[in-house]
């Protein structure tokens, strides 16, 4: 799936990922006021909420990105039709023909880190009928339990075409109290990219990528540069542009000298771009329009410094 | 909450935690079979299997220990079915009277992670409507990325009473990879553990201990020991004993001399009791009644040593 992914980069010359991490104040009150209407306020309405908003934005943009992001945490605390929403989500994003990264983060080891990669990326095994169920394209992963916690994802990688991103230097402002920690002469992130780029090294696909990736986020620029050279097979999935702070410049360090090697996630900027002042024009109504007009943009930007 | 736990364990003098963590070829097959009768090989099937399972097993060994930890990967991986056992799987464990430690190692920042504990410990505020979702007392968290990944769960845990177990050393073989890694004279799991007491200060309980606990993996004696003295005040959730290898011997350590400080976690070892060679005599049907002798001896083996 990272050959994939990179030839729809390519094919929309647009290295952007967008972040379908909705959330109640996002949502226009035309969605909000229907499903109330219908459901009252609950949860239901809810989760009903976020996929037609993401329904409508996927429509929009689709044709511009090759990626969506779906954060599972807004669609997890909704419940089980919070989740069927998130399963409804990939869904419709790969009826559209997009690449979909579940942002999951999980983190756990053997039979556990197996059912979920079973569930995310594999294959439930129900007495003998196998049941396919969430269908992410990519997964994150948190990869500080050891190589225990993410093994048992590369059997689905291998055999079913998938791909990880495993957290190696997140964009937090504290990201740095763990991850920038000294072991060996050498930073813990440094250290964490080194284990990655290794697990990632029988999987690289044609345009010299491994299906092990790594999440770098854009806040740290330096970080950035460093670990691109660090980490020449690994694709980058850079979250911090925009909301959290990074320009397109931070970021313009975590590709290679051929204009690859990352993808650039933005939520917020593109999915509450009608609440910004630039998008204001739109207006609550034309909500998907404005995200279309947010990617146009991010994408300038982002060839702008590549 | 922490209080309550202690209360719990102290009244039942037991101090084990029973892992809900049901597999497809845990269940025995009356019930598998009554459900794939009614649902055919489904998701749906299973998660109905799983919640049957897990109240049978409630019922049979409710009075006799102070909590359960259901593994929200086993039913996460159904899709939302599953994550609707999990949640109907906590409240028949509340309506027991049992103290519910959802094992979730989530591991996000910012609004995500606020996400989260709105989700799982706190309330999602529905304009206005504010909902209770899954109503664990606890909840598992992977510390990875910093406070910022904390923080957020914190409101919670003092408005609502909840807690928290936050990774310090795992229990798989290769937990070391990182977590032992040298960092400023001490190991990562001393510094990670360093970081958990000091956030857990301010949250102190009427028995000396935090509602910021850790996990602390029985597999490794000899840090746990360390571990116990380094963090006086901060009760450990302690997994690994029984099917993953460790015994009552390797695990006393993590308690202090009053015999508080742990509950140790068993799921294999009492759920799938009655596949054991020691247990054989119950045979499938009886499941749940070798699952009551198989806590009646993990408490007597613990108090062996306490």
């Amino acid at each position: 799936m990272i050959d994939q992914l990179i030839q729809k980069i390519k094919e929309t010359n647009n290295p952007t990922v967008v972040g379908l991490d909705p959330r109640i104040n996002f949502v226009p009150s035309q969605i909000k006021e229907e499903m109330y209407d219908t459901y009252g306020k609950t949860t239901e309405a809810v989760a009903k909420a976020y996929l037609a908003f993401n329904k409508a934005i996927i429509d929009e943009v689709h044709d511009l990105i090759p990626a969506v992001k779906p954060q599972v945490a807004m669609y997890e605390q909704l419940g089980a039709v919070g989740l069927q929403a998130y399963i409804d989500t990939i869904a419709y994003a790969k009826e559209k023909d997009l690449v979909v990264i579940g942002d999951i983060k999980r983190s756990d080891i053997a039979s556990t880190a197996q059912s979920y990669a079973d569930g995310h990326i594999g294959l439930v095994d129900i007495d003998g009928e196998k049941v396919e169920v969430y269908k992410e394209d990519f997964i994150t992963l948190n990869p500080f339990l050891g190589i225990d916690s993410v093994e048992p994802y590369f059997k689905a990688c291998k055999e079913r075409n998938k791909g990880l991103f495993l957290l190696v230097k997140t964009s937090n402002p504290n990201s740095g109290q763990i991850q920038d920690l000294k072991v060996n002469g050498q930073y813990l992130y440094e250290y964490v990219g080194g284990l990655v780029s290794q697990w990632g090294e029988e999987m690289i696909g044609e345009y010299g990528f491994s299906k092990v990736g790594a999440v770098v986020g854009a806040t740290y620029k330096e970080q950035g540069i460093q670990l691109r050279k660090q980490m020449p097979h690994t694709f980058f999935l850079v979250p911090g542009y925009g909301a959290q702070g990074a320009t397109a410049e931070d970021l313009a360090g975590t590709f290679n000298e051929e204009g690859l090697g990352s993808i650039v996630n933005s939520s917020r900027g593109i999915i509450a771009a009608y609440a910004k002042e630039a998008y204001k024009e739109f207006g609550e109504k034309d909500y998907a329009k404005a995200s279309r007009q947010a990617v146009i943009d991010m994408k300038e930007d982002l060839n702008r410094v590549l």
